[in-house]
């Protein structure tokens, strides 16, 4: 088994870009047909203006939301992709298949958001503008997500296959979630971190590598990938007050979604920090929470933050999504893989599937403790969109329909997670031996590989005896 | 002495996550008493415009502040972060203790600052937007100035001691600079660097290591923890007109600071080379100034910055400090170390306390040289502010005040540093023995260690000789 | 020939100083004489605000164009600094030179394009505002692409140099390009990449050093270089869509300008990551077409962005630009080299200067194919401007134009290359011998070099052999 593992063909050289032209080439035909600037991107915008008695340029949806819209695109590239860094020989991978996977997801993501939320009847396109951009991004961070669970185990095909799926089962779930049971997510914390934190943990147990743990010598980071990973931590914490509002209410929708996150992630950082020095030995911190652990509160408030949630109450759901991610590193993610059979190499389960779900919870409760006393009359309409055919919603029944949207997404998860898991074991991905794991060498031309490798055996033979460095070195060459 | 610091008690297993879990469970009691949403970002925010004949949602305080809120947060995170990074193995703690103290500290500065200027006395409550959030990262760039000076000698209590105490003096002394003296002062030159330069240096002398400069094996970088200090560089260069234009009048006011400080900071690029280059032998390059002195423009603008300082004066202010910032780290640093007993790791003396001196001065004269034929009638009455209890003020006056706010500055930031330094002198902190400063082993879990060690060892063997190694290795293990 | 080369003075301690004391003394009298605030940034905005009946400060240009200025002061900095990073030991220059010429540059270029377009014929002044410090990084771009092509092989006084005169022939030929032959080029295609492009080739070709690859020990990454390197990649590719759409019209021509470049840059990411695949032994992807190539779509949609270019017609056009720059990095780079006497280090002809003539072409034929039906009456006039001078203009003629325009940049870019390319060849300048090339040590204070040479050649030596090592080692020291 471990022989022929090792022969496994890593060789992506007709798959890779076969999978790329092809779909790349249905993307442009299928823009096309479908896609068109809608009328604030289109230079209708003057007649349109004029029409709606627009006083200014100013009020074009772009000036809103364009700024968010850039700190999301940072978070998904930068971000995501810096975050994934982290371990010592697969950095090429984490941030490069990161930006593939996430060029490729905009694009099909932006056809089906708009089949579902931006179709213009009268003519059957699409109609895209700035937040169609932004909701691509979100729609992509799902699939990041759990790229993060087989980080460093698949090659760039299954990532690519992934993909769209996963892009396509966001699409549904979105659809049902936000339309159909009428709940409000504006930060995804059910709609993205949920459904995307089970989708990628449904695929590593799928994809569960038994022998994996023996040869993960290049398992962990060194020095300078654990301070790649935390820029990526970094601008991941700082825009998170961005990604949360970028999409909610013009005014003070988007004001108070920032304020929210911005508090939560705050309060976040100093639980982590607790936890992580006190469940060390010696009381010391540990890189893989601070860089991880410290995001939970920006999942965790990401449904209620535009919502009358208080400071305070930001400040209670990072409290508690600092602990618990923290704990989940220390105690759950060593479980999941030992008796679960699923290994996680980012621990998303800690960072996003939870904090998800504590999310989706946390905003099920704001929604039904909502009232006139706290949002005024047409604030509450406003910020929960009682309106057309949810006129007669009240709260209370508002809050039912976000816990319903809350197991519509882990049931996508799972369920999508297990279909493309058993896709992605078909031997035709070209995916990794278990040796060759969180390696970039299958896929990536590694420039001092040689010299490398060689350090590294270099100092196994140091660290044995020096004796026995010599031996090494003469049998190695 | 040697041998029993040596044996200095580095475990902060309990005192840390102690002070996390009390600062933070007391920040959400006191939000709960105090924080609550201010009109532009409840969702009274609609019958508030409608109230004040507001035509559009683009007119919330939030579409004026959010982008530069944004890059001033990345500023403090990334920017403070990476900057600090540069030491070859205390890159952890640069960047991860700069994330907890600041964390930290924008929550306990949202509370101080907020007493002071946003308490609603109607209900006794602190109503916040995103003015606030900007104020509140400023608070906290003061005190992470302050450990510049001390990076590497003190452990994470310390330093959340000092936040502590930097944050509670910096709001006081804001009140009085701007709200009692009247000074104007809109990217901090005096409030934020005087102040946290000189309460920095202050507590690294209390703190003196007499024995510190024989064991600075790590005081210094390598080549890619340098190339590391200069994302930090580069952000906070990049992001300072943001900063400087902040919380500016809207309009021309945040116009005009964003210009002169961008103009400042590309003069003072121009002459820290010149002088880095002329003070070298053979004329070499320091990465020290280049990540540090071309900053200082910026700081020396922050006063002025929203004044007619005119381009020209813009790029004069950037001119000198440069040279004089360059020359600081050349002559000043090693002259404190020596002389002074301040040992300053960062060299905050050159980048903050003596370009926040200079641009307290030239704020005192800028304003002082004020005339309604510069800036207008309505032009002069906005930019200083002359309304209500200072309707009678002049230019000239105004410059005085402006001077008077220095000194307070300064004033505040050494004595409040001589007490806090003395209270962080305890023996109780955990604070790492000489030769473990700068040196992330004592607070980290770091996975490469043996291997680094033996890595610089083994450098070290060959530096010597071949032989040598052999020998060196075989007493080692 | 090689030995007189190694003796070549690299000491630039008087040349610099002088050339960067000189010329900020210069900027500083020439601003003092020319440049004064807008009035959108000078006090008497108030007053123009009331004159003009603009109803609030959020209509001043500062909030349309602020968030996308700072975007491009990314790009500019961190953007082009890091994506020069990527050589093993020429990360400092990379950064640092990219850095000081960007400083000076941006200044320059304020005076420069200040006398062609803000010159205020009323009191003989450039009055400028948010607008200009964007044209100014668009202006400094030109001279970073240059930059790109001599990587490694000049010194930072020919760099300025390159600067000076790079920005006054930008500054000219832009003035032909958009005022005279009125062409549109929002995202300079033309005016900046394949200006830039050619004027950087042109200089290398003058610059040809014959001998150059036979050291060229140092002309490769290693594995951080590169993740350093995809910092800048990232960003740039990030924040392209504000650099194509910072100076486009308000409303919906930034909108449109943000989609079509967020569009064309994802396209391109899947067919470079396609052919990079392709042609690569075993399939596995180069880092070097991953930090490049992905970028050449935002370069080709350039000039088109703001036109009704359609998002599958972006789609096109990055697909097609993946494709030819990634051929070009595999099969023109090395065809230059060794036929044409072009040394490109960075690979600027298959990322910005084909890419630009490409954005040429199809700004040329989208705005030919432009009509009424496609953008509307009004529309149609403000996209291509047809006011004033040229109120009679025709699509079909402005697709004329706008050919021309890509003449005179490749025209300006080739000539003005050969003559500052004969300029820098001087023996006046400082430049390193060929045995110094791509190496930080002649112009950095290096502290880790010793170490980091005994790396090198330690390696070396057990790349050989054990038994040759010690030797190597012997002989060495």
């Amino acid at each position: 088994m471990d022989l022929c593992d090792r022969e496994k063909n890593t060789n992506v050289r007709i798959s890779l870009p076969a999978v790329c032209f092809v779909w790349q080439i249905a993307m442009i035909i299928l823009f096309g047909v479908f896609i068109r600037y809608n009328e604030e991107s289109s230079p209708f915008w003057i007649e349109h203006r004029k029409a709606n008695n627009i006083s200014s340029d100013i009020e074009n949806d772009f000036y809103f939301r364009y700024p968010s819209f850039q700190d999301v695109h940072v978070m998904i590239f930068v971000g995501f992709g810096f975050l994934m860094t982290f371990l010592k020989r697969y950095s090429f991978g984490g941030v490069g298949f990161n930006f593939l996977i996430a060029a490729f997801g905009l694009q099909w993501a932006l056809l089906m958001q708009g089949w579902f939320h931006s179709l213009d009847y009268s003519d059957g396109k699409i109609k895209i503008g700035v937040e169609n951009l932004i909701n691509a991004d979100f729609c992509v961070a799902g699939c990041l997500i759990a790229y993060g669970a087989v980080l460093g185990k698949v090659s760039p095909v299954q990532l690519m296959v992934l993909t769209l799926f996963g892009i396509t089962l966001f699409a549904v779930e979105e659809y049902i979630i936000l339309n159909l049971i009428h709940a409000r997510d504006a930060g995804g914390s059910m709609v993205i971190h949920t459904f995307g934190g089970y989708y990628g943990l449904s695929i590593s147990w799928m994809l569960y590598r038994p022998n994996l743990s023996q040869s993960n010598r290049l398992q962990g980071s060194v020095y300078h990938s654990d301070v790649f990973a935390m820029i990526g931590t970094l601008f991941l914490w700082m825009f998170w007050p961005s990604f949360n509002s970028a999409i909610t209410d013009h005014g003070d929708g988007q004001h108070r979604a920032a304020i929210n996150t911005y508090l939560a992630l705050a309060s976040t950082v100093l639980t982590t920090v607790a936890i992580s020095s006190l469940f060390q030995k010696h009381g010391k911190l540990d890189m893989v929470h601070i860089q991880n652990s410290t995001l939970a509160g920006g999942v965790a408030v990401g449904t209620a933050a535009e919502f009358m949630l208080m400071p305070y109450g930001s400040l209670i759901v990072g409290f508690c999504c600092g602990i618990i991610s923290t704990l989940g590193y220390i105690y759950i993610t060593p479980f999941m893989e030992k008796h679960l059979k699923i290994q996680d190499t980012c621990g998303i389960h800690n960072l996003h599937a939870m904090p998800g779900v504590i999310g989706g919870v946390v905003g099920a409760i704001t929604a039904a403790a909502a009232s006139e006393a706290v949002y005024g009359h047409e604030g509450l309409i406003n910020t929960f969109d009682f309106e057309d055919a949810f006129k007669n919603m009240t709260p209370t029944r508002q809050g039912g329909h976000q816990a319903a949207g809350l197991c519509v997404a882990i049931c996508f998860g799972v369920g999508g997670g297990i279909i493309v898991g058993c896709i992605l074991r078909l031997p035709i991905w070209g995916d990794p031996a278990d040796d060759n794991c969180f390696d970039d060498e299958p896929y990536w031309e590694v420039r001092d590989k040689k010299k490398q490798k060689k350090q590294d055996s270099h100092y196994h033979g140091i660290h044995w005896s020096y004796g026995k460095l010599t031996l090494y070195h003469s049998i190695h060459y």
